[in-house]
């Protein structure tokens, strides 16, 4: 291989092949015999010739296994995520050199937003969720604790770590910035390396980006890998290790899932394809309604936003019978308004080109054979006004509007217009919606456009199925709604079926799918060594009031996170409980619920013994008996989670509490950090009377620098 | 297609054919070309005929989806969950009769235990989680709600609603009837009907338990079909909205993987394929550890138990090199003092025959192909001693164990003896005994004998990603562990890789492994109606102190589960804290923590103003502003969740509460059930304060029996 190192070669030029990056060095080829040139989508200029021919993919999927996976697998989830937030501030600052760039693909600055911004973005929210939502660590526990034994000396329960091979993605020409970041965010966080292998079309842009995010510095050795052209046989080196994300096509997405890699060496596949997503516009949304306005604003925008050239775009117009021309003419009225075609370059312009000629002609072939089967143009059309673009250099292409006398036309739900076109049907009634709904045999969003809390819960039962997400649009949400068409960050983005079967973002969900969930099984203490958090009955260091008195332990609310351990622990005394306590909490409180103050009412509730004390005179005493009263590290009690009463206390019994630090999470970027700690409540016979975790804040180092 | 009238005509004969079960009634073919034979185990006498020739596959999927869905559809979580606890009891009551046939299948008593008992069990397990763990209703919510406006009127969340298809389940030989009730389980609650379809050699067994199931008459229509036979075209007519879960060796699952509706048609596979599982004895576990014993114990029990044929069977025994000797003898010694091979019919037999002559050629073949890469025989073998049992007749094989100098010999982590068979290999240190490990490619279970966390730890980070379940053994779990090879409905069974890439049981997980995980977007008001949950910001009917007393509203406490409504609410007057409360709170609770007690160190605290009002005393005084103290539906406050404290109270501040009918979880079979209510604390200045979740037990009717 060759490997390039100059700066100025890097960038792009319409002579030399667009670099890949590999093993830490950009490279390539010399003189490459298979070479696609790539061109501006609005003038047809050439920006950049595209090849990878030569490139050693094995020696990419070796060195993301072995140094990539070593390197990030010295950080914790925290500090990944730390990593992540920088790269988004980095890429935020020279963000205007990839809008320049995506000018040329025939995206306008709008559609800038939700490549550049949104891939920015969904770093920036996967950062802020793995800081907040995962442990400052390398296992993520999955749900809880099953204790397989009567003695609990058997526990039970799930684990995530990480894939030991490489995140492979493979990108659709659409979002050259945000496919890439959008996949890349979670294999990060989870500490998987990854390779990409963006579209020819637009793979300067995402070459682009690469180039800032190696420029920055931030990058663990081996991280990132990028291909700029053919994957050749790359997908011949990957086994039950690694992971393939792809995003495009239904027919590539069935050629790649039909690998052998995939078929026999166990290779983890994900598709999210293009599908024949809908927006239905509920039975009680008529013309005049608000909902009926937001639902043609939100289909106007979804036809014209990147052209129509987004896997969400809404192809299927799905309104009841009756309102069928109502929503032709709304659609053609605000298209006429609204829709101007141009070179994203014109500040006019509001609707671009598609990205190269070869989409022109798919998308004219693909609404020839709607019209053959029976769909009326009522906008726009193969012939369709262009207000006067140049049609020949650029790829454009009109806003178009068919309509279907028959709503089960089989080609409306199978051909895939790519580009700013959408079919309106006509239903029924609500079953008859859903039925055409899922005759799209599958898809990644769907809107319904509903005021009715009601008809929105039938609709969710009857489409969810067969939908990665669904949209609920009405008067309320119209305004604050980020729409049909974008995924975000917090919520799973795929879809069964024609959508590709596959699962994105969401959150720390799409960081668990580079990871594999694993049932571990052991004794407390095998637990705690496993898992970084104590569990009941593993060992612990117990201090006593009597030990911390007499100096030979040290209270736990004494040790900063530096210091503190897990298992250290507080066992309190016993205190006794009278009537006359009860009666005070309930006089103090105002909580003068029958079970604390009528003796007689009390008793007859089966499940209080007598007059028993409030829940929260407990769990008030017991910070009281394991308090430690004078400044030191522990700053604050944040909150208590999952409390559950066990055992009633009446007058004279008494209670006792253990704390034990349970899980200590340090923050990479605050001078404290959180501790989690078990709480059990057990009264004179040792029965279990409480068990909860209290949250508390507490210092880093041992004194906080204001104390 | 011929139905079956006559009851007796579906018990098993050696002349007829095995009856399936499809429509909802009993079917054979009349005079087969295509059919099997099968024989007792371990006498080699016909049991029974297998045959599906001419069964109409289309239908039996078209009588699922329409009927079977329908009928479980009109069913919740835990209407479901309460079918099987009867089922689950019934079997129970009828478990001799499945005893007697698997008799005849080679198994042992001690088998028939996992097999018929461990179905059983497992029915049980997920009623009980399903009614613990999931609502009373339709549709699973799946973590938090994520706010997506400002000003919350934008909300988004996940739901899993059911697949409109069918669950086909393609079994193993092994375990006829926990294998068929281990998909069962899960999909049955989740309301998927099931197509079953058992491997023909022990089909007779899973037949029988069909048949009891039928005859309980608490199998809703269409919810079961068995396909005694060939599944034939079965396949052809599933797709996205259907799964299929299959059991068996890896060359069948890649043959399924690669049929076109897995392939195009979307079709969800997974698959549990038998793998090379490892029992690892940790470096710490040397002769004379407690440890060393309880793994000789549960390598011999692994290879033994089903006579090897588990796809959770240990082959692998990876061991200390200093140790392989000391392993390889004990193994011998408890091997010859133990295993008794014989008809499982006689007492003392403790290893059964492999379930036929052809299983009994094919671990011949695969011993004989692992001695000829290097194995040598320690124990057992080919021609090992087989106490006198006849070979012939029987399909009998002994106990083995081989030995590898080089551990790394490819065929010792690929070829897999189903039966008696283990190999002994040795390891250097930590890092080769993980390498050694993941040489088989993806396993379904590993067995890590250490009592060192940390040594846990680390195997758990290293060998995690290529396990789906790691058991840790040691002194403190050996007596009360379930076992290496047993899976859990508690925990999740499958693996990567060579392992199949699937994953069942794991409790609700499983169950929304029949599910769509859908992300839905809107208002408070439609995701309320969507969920079943109330959110924040929807509508409610307020209560307050004012209109309780004029009697115009009904504090919402007086409802039963019958008569309170989603958003039923009360809103409490605002409450002064004065110094004196913070002061008596903290001397009748014993909790002096400064930040309430001495307001110069409070005020140092950069997280509080000066002085606080503690967090307990807060949610203690809201229970006193929002309770209604005499007797009423509310039985019991059982607990409290999600506690957090977003804004310190200082004194003369003040606070009220606003509490909100969340969830209303009614029991099948109880008269009493779950309530939560959403609290929210505010200041004087409308700032939030504390929100969490009140759990509350209510009375299903008016006036609960006793009062």
């Amino acid at each position: 291989m060759t490997a390039i190192a100059a700066d100025h070669e890097t960038t792009i030029s319409p002579t030399r092949p667009l670099p890949s990056y590999l093993a830490d060095a950009w490279w390539a080829p010399e003189d490459p015999q298979r070479v696609s040139s790539v061109r501006d989508a609005s003038t047809g200029e050439p920006i950049c010739r595209v090849s990878a021919e030569g490139l050693d993919t094995a020696a990419a999927v070796a060195h993301a296994r072995a140094v990539g996976q070593r390197s990030l697998g010295e950080l914790t989830f925290h500090e990944r995520a730390m990593r992540l937030k920088q790269i988004a501030r980095h890429l935020d600052e020279h963000k205007e050199e990839l809008y320049a760039l995506s000018d040329r693909t025939g995206a306008t600055r709008k559609d800038h937003l939700v490549d550049v911004d949104g891939g920015i973005g969904t770093l920036r929210t996967f950062s802020s969720k793995a800081r907040k939502e995962l442990p400052n660590a390398q296992v993520i526990v999955d749900g809880a604790v099953e204790q397989l034994s009567r003695d609990g000396s058997f526990l039970g329960e799930h684990i995530y770590t990480r894939l030991t091979g490489v995140a492979v993605q493979i990108n659709a020409f659409n979002f050259p910035v945000w496919g890439m970041l959008e996949k890349l965010a979670p294999s990060f966080i989870a500490g998987v390396p990854t390779i990409v292998k963006p579209a020819s079309q637009t793979a300067y842009v995402t070459q682009a980006c690469v180039r800032l995010m190696v420029g920055s510095g931030l990058l663990p050795a081996g991280a990132i890998q990028l291909i700029s052209g053919s994957a050749g046989d790359l997908l011949d080196h990957l086994d039950h290790r690694d992971v393939l994300a792809f995003t495009g096509s239904a027919s590539t997405a069935q050629l790649l899932r039909s690998h052998p890699s995939v078929q026999t060496a166990g290779l983890r596949f994900t598709a999210e394809t293009d599908s024949l997503n809908a927006a239905i516009l509920g039975p009680d949304a008529g013309p005049e309604t608000p909902e009926f306005e937001a639902f043609i604003k939100s289909v106007v925008l979804e036809m014209t936003a990147k052209a129509g050239q987004k896997c969400t775009a809404v192809r299927r117009t799905i309104v009841p019978d009756e309102h069928v021309d109502a929503v032709v003419e709304a659609l053609r009225a605000r298209l006429d308004s609204r829709a101007v075609l141009g070179d994203p370059r014109d500040a006019a312009t509001t609707v671009g080109a598609l990205a190269s000629k070869d989409q022109q002609a798919e998308v004219t072939r693909a609404v020839e054979s709607l019209v053959e089967a029976g769909g009326a143009v009522r906008c726009g059309g193969v012939d369709g006004d262009l207000g006067g673009v140049d049609a020949e250099a650029g790829a454009f292409f009109p806003p178009t509007v068919l309509s279907f006398d028959d709503a089960r036309t089989p080609q409306v739900h199978a051909v895939e217009a790519f580009g700013p076109v959408t079919s309106v049907l006509g239903y029924a009634d609500v079953d008859d919606a859903v039925e055409l709904a899922a005759l799209g045999g599958g898809s990644l969003v769907a809107t319904v456009c509903t005021h009715d809390p009601e008809i929105a819960g039938a609709f969710a039962r009857g489409i969810g199925s067969h939908h990665g997400r669904v949209l609920f649009l009405d008067r309320d949400d119209a305004k604050t709604s980020t729409g049909h068409g974008s995924p975000l960050p917090h919520l799973v983005h795929g879809g069964p079926g024609r959508a590709g079967g596959g699962e994105e973002l969401g959150g720390v969900r799409a960081v668990k799918h580079h990871m594999q969930r694993t049932a571990v099984q052991g004794s407390p203490d095998l637990l705690t060594g496993i898992t970084g958090v104590w569990h009941r009955g593993a060992r612990a260091q117990t201090a006593t009031p009597e030990t911390v008195a007499d100096g030979s332990a040290v209270h736990p609310f004494r040790k900063s996170l530096a210091e503190l351990r897990l298992g250290d622990q507080f066992a309190s005394e016993l205190r006794t409980v009278t009537l006359e306590d009860i009666d005070a909490f309930a006089a103090s409180t105002g909580d003068t619920f029958y079970a604390h103050t009528d003796e007689e009412a009390a008793t007859a509730n089966p499940f209080f013994p007598r007059r028993v004390a409030h829940g929260y005179l407990l769990v008030s005493w017991a910070a009281g008996l394991f308090v430690e009263p004078a400044p030191g590290p522990v700053l604050a009690n944040t909150g208590l989670e999952n409390l559950s009463f066990e055992t009633p206390v009446t007058y004279d019994d008494a209670i006792r509490v253990t704390l034990t630090a349970k899980e200590i999470i340090p923050r990479e970027d605050e001078d404290f950090g959180q501790v989690r700690w078990d709480a059990v409540l057990h009264n004179q016979h040792d029965d279990v009377v409480a068990t909860y975790d209290v949250l508390t804040r507490v210092a880093a180092e041992k004194k906080p620098e204001w104390a």
